[in-house]
């Protein structure tokens, strides 16, 4: 059964999920007007899976079911299958210009099918049957699972058993003959409040002594002792100002994060992947992280083609759109973002059949394809505010734009002067232009550049892990090979 | 008399600037928290004055009156002092990390000095002696002095006369015996609020039948007839949180932009300093223009400096500073700065004299400052952003960290919370690891990012504009013939 | 039937080929040591499809003909095919790190045989059967055939009939029963010695009074009235030299470009392939473009392979392989290298079907990666430059090295001296570390440099032509109104 | 008295300087084709000191015996000598597209006098004494001197003494009462042969252990025990083809490095500067380093000059010169060579006054000016390359140009059908387009960019020397208490 948009949302209303802001309990989050755009965009990845346009896009025949699911919640069977996911996360960027948050779960979903797949046939464990009833259910029902991985590390130079305070990293607290407690956080935790259940994983690869860190699993939102707080982005509060609209610049549509915290939560037996298989944190976690890696190079994609429109429609607003170097500006935001765009499609279809069964991305590409994402975004981000001018940053409030508070010497308004000293190109109204503007306002330094920026950099890991990853995968011993041969040294 | 920070903010008191914001008259604006952190990096400027330490950079001796005046209201007599001048503003920028928006004033001051001396030259008018004896007046009195260019411009495919609107550009709609009448207005106006008077300056070359737009004067801030609505900025609705500190970033400096309306403002006759010379319009642009290139190569590596060490303080407060590539970052960072402060530099000691006897910068090398300011900071803010990590983005707001609100098992409250999951390095408090994260989101996608990045686009001309001055300054007739002759090519 | 290198080259040796270097005529120019290195080059693509590890990327079934064939003279059937192809130039790449020649032939296959088929529906023509029948002459006897496309062109401001000399582009001069006679000649021909055959193309899309340069044939490389100009490369005459083998850097490979005259050849009926049909100059010209953009994705990263390789043998060599800028220049140059790879792989895997059958890549996807390559190996030998050291470009001569000159107090001889005082890292002899400094002084600034970089900047067009078709494959249109949904303008 | 250019050169067949190249003896290297470029630039050093229009940059008035000196023989006395040394350097730069190898010995005397001078008051020596009549004997005979440091330094990991060959670093293996001998070599000299003599410096900060390795001294070019093996550059021996002119590009100037062997070398008592004070070597290093790295903030953008103009030219021959995007390359290029210009102006002008009297660059800027150095040239060239055109490398040699071969059907020559095919626009010859696109072809990848290239990235210190000088110099401490204090975080 494939939810549609308002199925979703209403089906947050069952949950009893904990969830703390400005230092308060808020009860109905789903209504909340910070939160509510995060959840649009989730319902996003409902509703386009109705639209007969996107149907091969956004659903998936399940090789667990047989049903249609919504690819979301898809095992990748082929190559075609994780192209297709890029393309579909590029659509969802084309249409929300924000992070519609299900991807976490999605890669978690696949990085955890195949790895308790490899730790069963090692240790005799039953994790993949875990995994894979869980997957069923999650498939059947429809249901939006965060993927959690990063916890908050406390000091970056030593391993989770020798911190001072042990619950910096998510840990087992007791082995219960019906499963086990954990406590700890997950931070940065995209979209977990609009999630339905959880996926735990562990942050980086362990050693023996770190076993209880080494730990999976799965559990409700509204699992008893499970709480959120929640992260404050750049512009947050201008949605609880009145008629909130043209300030927002987009006011449908937006992204989450919050910290999850684990305060001694019981997870039942069936509901754990990984409990202290240490060497298997490893491959779970850059399984993980290639996948990730390679989303990015499909939603940010599409954000950026929403920021490429609004720039050159800033430009003609402008009046501006003719002179070369403004188009010479699009054409080189166009070159940058379909840079990103070949790198994530690359590391899909040059992917691999895993024991499992499903198909994993090419990791050497797919940490090349978010490397690039460190820095292309940024740099298209800088060529839009070119484009766009400082009026994106020096203008009224939307409040001034309709005050009727006569100022001038003929009983002028304060909306008549704005209106009439921003007007432009007469290709558009003085609103639409401003509409514009703060739409690309939004992005490059409001609540959205949280997602088209920050999370570019930090989502999916760090730069620095993407190069490591690189060094790692590059094979400099058969180049140097390549090169003895040809300079004609023979060792 | 040079005036404190104190005597400053009085002296404001007594002003009847008419000030709106969201919608509204702003009566008492100078405490309003909104506006009042650009206030305080004002009042920096003259209390850095009374410092004996900084009393070489930030005073000097007037040419006019032989006292010692504020640097920002000196004629430039030498290339030294123009060296002083870059100096001075990397100072304020290191001690504010915002724009202190007296800039503008001065670069006014020095351009109209020399453009009005040409005038009465080719006209026989006594411009110059106008603006002479107005400076000899801002001096004795330590006055700010707002210098305004930028009109809205509207359809930019037009010159001014051609707009279907002809109060696009500010105008002279009245011509009498004892003086003229103004009307239009000036956007993107910095630190038009906090200033005594004002000069405007038209904003491009004029052609004849654009003469009535050729024209420069000055008025204090409450004359009869001129009113400003206040831009917003990201996160600007911070600053009204209750007990707002943490949150800022930056809690006592920051910036401001306004549009600034002349709906039909008389001007007496000996505060006229151009009323139709179009030609020597772009004259006073160029000159303008050329000092306020500089400029950035000053204020803006102040910030960058300040930029630099938060993102230091962020690694050695995250755990990471002995990363090398963190290291390699940091003197990125400072590469980047110092690459700046070079081109700030250079078009000042390459200045010359003007025929009116002040100092003129280099106007390639200031269009060549000018033109890496629209580029290295970005990258800066990129490269901090790298460093600082993504928590800069994620993390609960102040009042969480402070809230008692009990959410634990055993009681714990929020703020224990925040503060043990967020807890870092043992070298600092959490609240001090939050403090420095949200001082560079401030920064980079905060308010300050709007004088950090955007203004740094846009401020003192885009882009273009530079490149426009570049190809024009570069000489390329010589450098073909340099060519032409090491070629051997004899034409 | 596949020819080896050994073959080829001695198939070679049957033509009566003219060529001219350095104002002579070169009668026995295969064994010719300027010219003999890129023809080893071209044996290699002979020589890898015997070799079975290679088979699956160096051989296809021919749809034609239903053998074997070698890639290079295949029709890309599918999607895979093309990517396939980008994986053999590749290879190719890193085992000869020069341009091996041979792509241009394939491009040029895969566009006209797709554009013909169009051509003849629309006029009824049989042009797709003449190629069609071509093509399996080639295939059945390994042919290399050179693409041309470039023309002289003349003043770059005139179309071909406009030009004061109108044999600035290869034009029909006589239309006969038989056939036709051309005129004209064809700059910057890649291979076009080496080769058996040749297809030439227009350059340019016409318009109608260009008809008579509207024109695509084959002609043998010793057919009447055509003959060839070599043109120079960097320290191409280091080939001359005495026993040259270390100061080549590579001694065995190279490349080879050559004017090709046309001095009024007559080309039967059965060879042409477009006669006038100027609308289609045109498709012809973006199909090979795209193709050929394609390639550089290929071949461009295989060269970047050898010369990364050689970098950190380089800093081995050097002993400086552990210092963390080293490696981290290191990984830079592989991120930039694979961003490369990405970006052929996606215009390959994005590719389509043409009406005639054969499948064409993704246009806007292979401009992308043709643009990249325009700058990243340009980056990638200045990192390289950087790791190599300064005694590339200083170290004595090969010469020196063997020389038995006494030169020192106790007898030492220049030989001696050389390797005395150039030793450095215990791991490799003094001779070593030379050769692979070499290789990479003949990769960044000797002949190799001319396929590395200045090939990649202008090869398949230069980086404005690029430009130009993102701008025309970007939908900025589509973009603009994925920004005008979200930011609530609506028209 | 001051040399002119011919009596420079007449001044060096004086010299018994041992040369060696290709593994022979040259005893006539004055006129040797290879080697006389390099002379003829050195040449232009003592030519253009006699033209009035350049005596202010090219003399100076020498403070040890008032008498005028060619300024790079001077010491300076003020930032404003500093200044005039960059504006010279760029002058030779544009007049000779080279490096003119006089700067290192400017650089070298201003080191050693200045350190010297703080050896001497520590240790009581006199070396001050003995440089300084050194340089009294050089100024008075117009002399010209290298400043020798780099010595080949074998394995990097270890330390002069540590090294299996102790005559790894330039050594005193002899200490008599009269003087020392030294051994040793090195490497990279830049103008090594042109010299009549030379100062040898160490090459890095020494410790106790090291200390015969701290020496500094003077001789003559042709003392006994001294000989140099001549290094071969990119297209070395076009030099040596007849009639050699077009394809050499630069016909008349080129840079020269060798191997510079010091075979048991007596230095007496007077012309030693240093020998043995191990922790004064830092000091030498440092502040040569120093100079050196401003140098190529003249001298590089002089030879950036020609290039801009070069690139501008074939444009213009090309008949693109009004393209949009061909204007705006040529003003990126201004762009970048200018913000070098301003480094190397700005560390000049931040100057500061030694204890010995003489002027030091300011270390941070000067360090920041050769990091741009090793990067920008680079962007410069791709751009060069990118105007000009494939044709730089593809095109025939110059004896074809002028070939009288017949080979067409009417008799056309193959220089005729050069000159016909080659033609481009009406406002050059066809040779003359040529002989622009060889003079950047010899720039970009011939004998100059070993200067214009490699020398940037190398030459004064890699790339990582500048960065580790920057993170020592880039106060991060200071910029720490900016953040702190603005963040609010007291400590």
């Amino acid at each position: 059964m494939l939810m549609n948009g308002e199925q979703y949302i209403e089906s947050l209303r069952k949950l009893n999920t904990r969830v703390y802001m400005f230092g308060e309990k808020i009860d109905n989050w789903i209504d909340h007007p910070i939160i509510r755009p995060s959840i649009n965009c989730v319902a996003a990845t409902y509703e386009l899976a109705h639209d007969p346009e996107y149907a091969d896009l956004m659903t998936a025949k399940s090789n667990l079911t047989g049903e249609t699911v919504n690819r979301f919640s898809h095992l990748h069977q082929s190559t075609e299958d994780l192209k297709k996911k890029v393309k579909m996360q590029r659509l969802l960027g084309q249409k929300t210009a924000s992070c519609f948050q299900r991807c976490v779960g999605m890669d978690a979903f696949n990085a955890t099918f195949s790895t308790t797949y490899e730790v069963d046939k090692k240790y005799g464990t039953n994790y993949h049957e875990n995994f894979t009833n869980f997957l069923k259910f999650v498939q059947k029902n429809d249901l939006i699972v965060d993927g959690a991985m990063t916890d908050p590390k406390g000091d970056r130079g030593r391993s989770p058993s020798q911190q001072d305070d042990k619950d910096l990293f998510v840990r087992i607290v007791e082995r219960r003959e019906d499963g086990i407690v954990v406590r700890g956080a997950k931070a940065h935790q995209t979209g977990s409040i609009n999630s339905h259940w959880h996926i735990i994983m562990p942050t980086m690869a362990m050693r023996e002594e770190d076993s209880d860190y080494a730990v999976a699993f799965a559990c409700p939102s509204d699992v008893e002792g499970m709480y959120m707080i929640y992260g404050r982005q750049s512009c947050d509060t201008r949605k609880l100002e009145p008629n909130a609209d043209m300030d927002l610049g987009n006011a449908k549509f937006g992204g989450q994060e919050a910290l999850v915290v684990f305060d001694d939560v019981f997870i039942p037996n069936d509901m754990i992947f990984l409990a202290g298989e240490h060497e298997f944190a490893g491959m779970l976690v850059e399984r993980f992280a290639g996948y990730h890696r390679q989303s990015y190079g499909g939603c940010k994609v599409g954000v950026g083609d929403v920021l490429i429109g609004a720039a050159a429609l800033a430009a003609e607003y402008n009046g501006a759109e003719k002179a070369s170097h403004i188009k010479d500006k699009l054409i080189e935001m166009t070159h940058l973002n379909e840079t990103l765009y070949c790198c994530g499609i690359a590391c899909s279809t040059e992917g691999w059949k895993t024991p499992a069964g499903n198909y994993q991305i090419d990791l050497l590409l797919a940490n090349v394809c978010k490397q690039n994402i460190t820095r292309f975004p940024y740099e298209i981000v800088r060529l839009a505010e070119d484009i766009a001018g400082g009026l994106m940053v020096t203008m009224p409030s939307a409040i001034d734009f309709e005050s009727d508070l006569e100022v001038g010497r003929n009983g002028e308004t304060i909306g008549e002067i704005c209106n009439k000293y921003f007007a432009a190109s007469p290709k558009c109204t003085t609103i639409e232009r401003m509409r514009v503007l703060r739409f690309i306002e939004n992005l490059c330094l409001g609540a959205s550049a949280v997602g088209y920026r920050t999370e570019s950099m930090h989502g999916a890991g760090s730069p620095q892990a993407q190069r490591i990853m690189i060094a790692r995968q590059g094979n400099i011993q058969g180049k140097k090979e390549l090169a003895k041969e040809l300079a004609g040294i023979n060792k």
